[in-house]
C-alpha cells in the first residue's frame, strides 16, 4: 500500500542520557534530543495485518496535527522540534476516519464496512495508572502515528478498544464523503471537549468562553463550546487568515490581540463580569496569561491546553480574588470523551467542515504537511482513495 | 390600576390544625386545607409603591403557571387544589416581564426603562437555610403571586435582589414585543435549568435526555436541553396538542406513551445505551417510573421536577445496576440559575416564542387562566398594555 | 491443597428461560432460578497455576460475606437464595488477604512475599462499559469466588490487574497476623467507601451520617465514615448483638429502631437539621425509607447499598423539599476505591479488627459459613495456615 | 470598656490615586498606600450597642492573625504592610470566641449566654456577587476588625447573620475555658477547610496532603486534613520552633526544606505516587512551586492560600502531565464552611489547643501582637476576662 513514511537518524545529542529502555527499543522519550534530519517519503509499504485484538481500517481522510508538523521542523542542528515519544521509521498521522475492512480473531465489536475513528493512545489496562482509571497516562502507552504506524496510509491497524463507530454521523451529513471528512476532525475536537468537560468542573450553559489562539485546536474548541451552549464564544488571534476562518464559521467576537486590548474587549462583551472559561490554545503564554488574569469571572475555569513556549509568571492573587482555578489538560483516552463528542457532532451542531481549508491526495501527503506548517489553515486533510 | 385579584374564604377544614403563625397572619401553609371557594375578579386596585429595597415594574407580559390554575380548581367541598403557601385576597402571577418605572430609596441596581424579569421567592438572607446558601428553602420565604402581590396587574413591586435585567435579549429578538414575550418565559425555563445543572451533576453535552410529560415545564425544559447540547431530546406525552407543539418546536422524537412502548423506543433511539438524563415533568409517576427504571444509561441522572400525584414504588436494584441517581428538584432562587438562563436565551438558541400558543388581554385575565386549565396549550400569556 | 468447594445441581426451574450463553457455558446469570441443592465440602483439590497475567496468592484470612451465606441457603424447593452470576462446582470466598507466592510470565507488578488483597470483579477492559470507564459493569465480567475459584482455600489465582498490595498496613499493625486479619476486611470496607465517595457527591467532613442496618457492611461503613471525618455516626439496628459490637467499636449513637423512634432520635442528635448522609445497609426498605424521608438534611445524600427485600414507595415530595438525592450503589471495581481505602486503613483510623467476632480454621470452613448465617456476628473469618 | 485601638495617619502616597469612595469615607482599599505610622493603644472606649440585626458579644478569647501583625509593621517610609481594606482608628481582631450578652431588636437566632464565634466578612446580600452566591466577594463587604470594630476588646457587636453557635463544642471540651480557647481558633481553621472542600473538588479520604509552610494557617490546616481522613499529612517549614509545634501535635512527617530535599522526601513518603493535595501556606512561592510541580500525583489538587510574596513561574507542562489543577483560595464567608468546621471540632478530632503557644491579657494586647510578629508561635491568644 501507499503510505507517508517519516524517517530520521538516531543521533542522541552528546549531553542527552538515554534510558535503558530507549537504548533497548530505539524509541525516544524526548524526540528532540535524539532524532536528527527527519525526512518524509510517500512510498510503497506492506499492508498491515490486524492482530487478534485489532481491526484493519481503510483510511478515508486524515488530518494534519501540529505534532505532525513539528516532527519535520528542525532546529539549527537538524534535530526535530517534537519532544515527546516516537520511533522511526514509521507512518505518522493520528487524526483520521476510515472504514472497517477486517477484524482480528478476538475483535468482535465492529463490522466490516462500519465507518470509524480512533483514539490516539493505546493503554495497557493493567499498570498503576490504568487500574486507577487514568488511561491517558498509562505507564506503558503507545500512540498511533507516533510509535505505532499511523493513518497517512491506505490502511491502518487499530486496537479494537480505542476504535469508535461514527455511523451516527449519518444524522448530520448527507453524503458519505462529508461524513468521513467530518469524522477526521473528531480527534482534535476531543482535546477541547476533554479540557472543558473532563478536566474543568462546573462549566454551565450560558458561560462566556474565551479562546486564546485560533489554530485547529482553537477552532474545533470554539465549535465545541458553541454546540455545548456557551453564552458567548470570544477569541483572540493575530493571524488574519485564521480570524477569517473563525468569522466564516459564524463567530462574531474574534479579534486581533495586537490591535484590540483583549482585557477591555472581554470586559465590554461580558458586561464587566469577565470570562467564565478561558481556553489557552496559543502557546504564547507570556502574552495570554496577563490577559486571562485580568479578565477572570468569579469562579472562572482556566483550561490550559497548548504546548506553552515558556513558563509564565502567574499572579496567584488574581486567582484568589476571583476564586478561579487553572487546569492542565492535554490529549486523553478512555472514558466518555469520544462517544459524547461523536454524539454532539451527530446532532449537527458541532460541524467542523468549514474548518477544513485544504485537502491533498495521499500521493502529495508530504505537501499537505508543508502546507500545515504555514499555519494559516483551519485544518489540512489528506484524502485517501 | 387594573389587576386580577384572587380571593377565597378562610375556612380551615375541621381536621386541619392551624399553626400559631397561620392563625396570627392568616397565611395558609397548606392552602388546600384552608381556602374555600376561590374567585377571580379583574378589578381596580391601588398602584403599589416600592419600599426602600424594592423596584416598581410595569408589567408587559405574564404567563399562566400550573399553580395559578390549581388555585382556582377545587375539590368537591370547594377547597382549592393548590397545597402550598398563600394568602388571599391577592394578585397572583409570578412568571412575567416588564419595565422598571421607579426604584426604592436603597435600590440602585436597575435603571428606569430597563427590561426585567424576577425570581419568585424572596428570602431573608439571615436564617439557617439562607446563611448556608440554601436561599430557595429560606425559613422566612415569601413568594410573588402567592403571598406577595403578583404580576397579573399593570404594576408589581419586586425586591431588588430578586430582579434581573433582560436587556441582553436584544441580541436574540428584533422587536421589543418579542423580547418581552420571551422574557416572560424565563421563570419556567429556570425550573429545568436548575434541575439539570444546579441539582444534577455531571450532565455532559451529547447526553441523551428524555422528558416524561410535555406541558409548559417540559417544553421549556426540552428547549433548555437542546440549547445546552443534548445529544438527543426524546419526549413522551399523551396529549396530541402538546406533542404537536413539541414537533413545531423542531423536536422529532416525541411520542404518545399509550401508543408507543417508551422503553423500547428509548432503547432504539439510544442504540440500547439508555437515557443519560430523565426529567419527570408529568406527575403521572406510577406510569413514568417503570419506564425510567428500565431505560437508565450507566450513571444516569433522574431529575424529578413534577408534583407527583402519588408515591411511586422505586426498584432500587435498577438504580444500583446502572449506578444511577435520583434528584428531587423544584423551583429555586439565588445563585446563577437566572443569569445563565437569560444568557442562553440571549444566544438565540433557547427560543420559547413558539411555545406561546394563546395570549389574552389583562382585562380577560380570568379567561386566560381558564384556557390554561384546559391543558392543551404550550404557554398562555397575559399581555398588559 | 485443601479448599471449601460449593457444588449444586444444574436444574433450571421449569419457567426459567436459559440464555444461549447460560446453556453453552453452564453459568447461571440468575442463580436462584437454576441451582438446586447446594452443598459444601472441605476437600483436596489441585493447587492452581497462575496464567500469564495472574498471580498465585497463598491465602491467610478470608471473610464470610452475606452472598456466601445466601449461596447455601435455599427456598422450599431447594433452590439457592443467591440470585446473581455463578458457576459450580467452585471454591467460593472473595474477601481475603494473602501473600504472593508466584507470578505469571507477564505479571511483574508484585513480588513474592508481598501481602495483598484483591478486588472481586475481573473486567475485560475492552467492551462498551469498560472503554467508558465503567469497569464495575463490564459486559464480560467474571468474579472471584463466584465464577472463578475463590479464597476459601490454601491458594487462589488472581489477575494481576485487580490485586493490590497491603504492605503499607505495617504502619498501623504491629504483627503480621493483625495485618492479614485487617486486610481481609478491606473488600467489605470498599463497598461503603465507594458509595460515599465514588457515587455520592459533596460529602463533607463534619456531615452527620446515619446507617440503617449494622451488619458487616454497616459496621465497616460506620468505620469508614468515622475515619473520614463524619460529624456524627448514628445507627439503627434491631439485633442486640450487633448493636453491642458497634458500641464496642466506640460508636455511641446506636439504637434499636423498634424501641426508639428513629426520626425523633435523628432530629435530637442533629439539632433538627437532619442527616446529611443516609446509608441503607439493612434491606428492610419498607421500614427504613419512611425514616430516611423524614430526616433529610438540606441537600442530603442517600446512598442505597443493600439488597432491598422489596421496592419501597418513595415520597418524591420529601426529596424535592430538601433538595436531596438518592444514589444506587453496589460493589465496584477499578478507579481509586481500593488504594484509598487501604491508605485510610494504614493511618490506623480505619481499624476493623474489633469487628471480627469469630474465626474458624479452613478445615471447618463450612462451620464458618453456618456461623455467619446466624447473623449475629460482626465479621466471621476463616484462617488459613 | 477596655480595647486595643489601632490608629494611623491618613497620608495617601503621592502617586496613589484615591477613589471617590476612599475620599468620601476615609476607608482605604489598599491600606499600604494610604496609612502611615500605625500605633497601638490599649484604652477605654465606649461599649457598643447592637443595631437591630446585631448581637453584642462579650469576648472571651481572641487570636492574633498575620494581618493583625502586618497592620503594625511598616516599610521604610512608615506605611503599613497590610494592603487590603481598612479604616482607622478602629479596634482590630477578627478571630474570637465569646458569649452573647444582648441581641438587637430583629435578631432572634441566638440566646443570651450562648457561646459563639463569627465569620469575618459581612455581606450585603443584594449585589451581583451576593445574589449569585459569592458572598465572600460581596461588592459592599465590611470586615470585623478591619472596617468594623473588632474583638481585641471586652465587647464586640456582630451582625447576626455571620454569628455561629459553638455550644456543640461541649462534646469535645470539659471546661468552658477550653471550649472558648478552642472556639477562638475556628476562623483560621476555616481558611484551609474552605480551600480543601469549598474550593478544591474531589479530595478523598486517604489522599496524601502536603503543607508548604507551618504557621498558624498551616497548623490549623494540617489539623483539618488529619481530622478529615488524610492518608498522610506531610509538611515543610524552615522554622525550628514551628516544626517542633507540629511534632507536638503528633505530625511525624515535618521537615526543614533547607536540609531535606522536599521532592525526594515526598516521593519516598508517597511511594513515588506524589501528593494528591498541596496546600501553599508559606508565601515563599518561588521556593515552593518548583517542589509542588515536581511532586504532583495524578489529578493533584494544588490549593493556594498564602499571600504570595511574588508571582511564581508555573511549569504548565507539569500540570498537564499530571492532570493537575490549581485553585486560588482565601478567606470566605457564607455557605457551610463554618458549621462543618465547628462540627468537626465537636467530634474531638480537630483539636487546636496544642497550637496555642502564648496567651496574653487584654491589657497587654499590644504585647501579644508583638509576640506574634516574631513568627515562632503556633497561635497567640488574648484572654479577655
Amino acid at each position: 500500500m501507499r503510505a507517508l513514511v517519516l524517517d530520521a537518524e538516531w543521533n542522541p545529542r552528546p549531553d542527552y542520557e538515554l534510558t535503558d529502555d530507549e537504548k533497548a527499543r530505539k524509541r525516544a522519550m524526548n524526540s528532540s534530543q535524539v532524532w536528527q534530519h527527519p525526512e518524509l517519503r510517500v512510498e510503497e509499504v506492506e499492508r498491515p495485518k490486524p492482530a487478534d485484538d485489532e481491526v484493519l481500517v481503510k483510511v478515508r481522510y486524515a488530518g494534519i496535527c501540529g505534532s505532525d508538523v513539528s516532527m519535520i521542523e528542525t532546529d539549527d542542528d537538524g534535530y526535530m522540534h517534537y519532544s515527546a515519544y516516537t520511533k522511526f521509521p514509521s507512518i505518522t498521522g493520528h487524526e483520521f476516519s476510515g472504514e472497517v475492512v477486517e477484524t482480528g480473531d478476538d475483535a468482535d465489536l465492529f463490522e466490516v464496512g462500519e465507518p470509524v475513528t480512533a483514539e490516539v493512545t493505546d493503554y495497557c489496562g493493567r499498570c498503576q495508572m490504568c487500574r486507577q482509571g487514568f488511561h491517558g497516562h498509562c505507564e506503558n502507552f503507545e500512540q498511533i502515528g507516533f510509535t505505532m504506524d499511523g493513518a497517512f496510509a491506505e490502511y491502518v491497524t487499530v486496537p479494537e478498544k480505542i476504535l469508535w463507530s461514527v455511523s451516527s454521523l449519518e444524522q448530520a451529513y448527507d453524503t458519505e464523503d462529508e461524513l468521513y471528512r467530518a469524522a477526521a476532525t473528531i480527534e482534535p475536537s476531543t482535546i477541547s471537549f476533554y479540557g472543558l468537560f473532563g478536566r474543568a468542573d462546573g462549566i454551565w450553559p450560558g458561560d462566556y468562553h474565551v479562546y486564546h489562539g485560533v489554530g485547529p485546536i482553537g477552532l474545533t474548541g470554539m465549535n465545541v463550546s458553541r454546540a455545548a451552549g456557551a453564552g458567548k464564544v470570544i477569541a483572540f488571534e493575530p493571524s488574519d487568515e485564521r480570524r477569517e476562518i473563525a468569522n466564516e464559521l459564524g463567530f462574531e467576537h474574534v479579534y486581533n490581540p495586537i490591535e484590540v486590548d483583549p482585557v477591555a474587549k472581554i470586559a465590554e462583551l461580558t458586561d464587566d463580569e469577565g470570562a467564565d472559561v478561558h481556553v489557552e490554545t496559543s502557546g504564547a503564554v507570556s502574552a495570554t496569561y496577563p490577559v486571562i488574569e485580568n479578565s477572570l469571572a468569579e469562579q472562572a475555569n482556566v483550561v490550559h491546553i497548548s504546548n506553552a513556549g515558556s513558563n509564565p509568571d502567574i499572579t496567584l492573587r488574581k486567582f484568589q480574588g476571583s476564586s478561579a482555578q487553572l487546569y492542565g489538560s492535554e490529549g486523553h483516552t478512555g472514558q466518555q470523551v469520544y462517544p459524547r463528542t461523536i454524539r454532539l457532532m451527530a446532532t449537527g451542531k458541532l460541524d467542523n467542515l468549514p474548518i477544513i481549508t485544504s485537502t491533498f491526495e495521499l500521493e502529495s501527503a508530504d505537501e499537505a504537511i508543508k502546507q500545515a506548517a504555514k499555519r494559516v489553515d483551519g485544518k489540512v486533510l489528506i484524502k485517501v482513495d
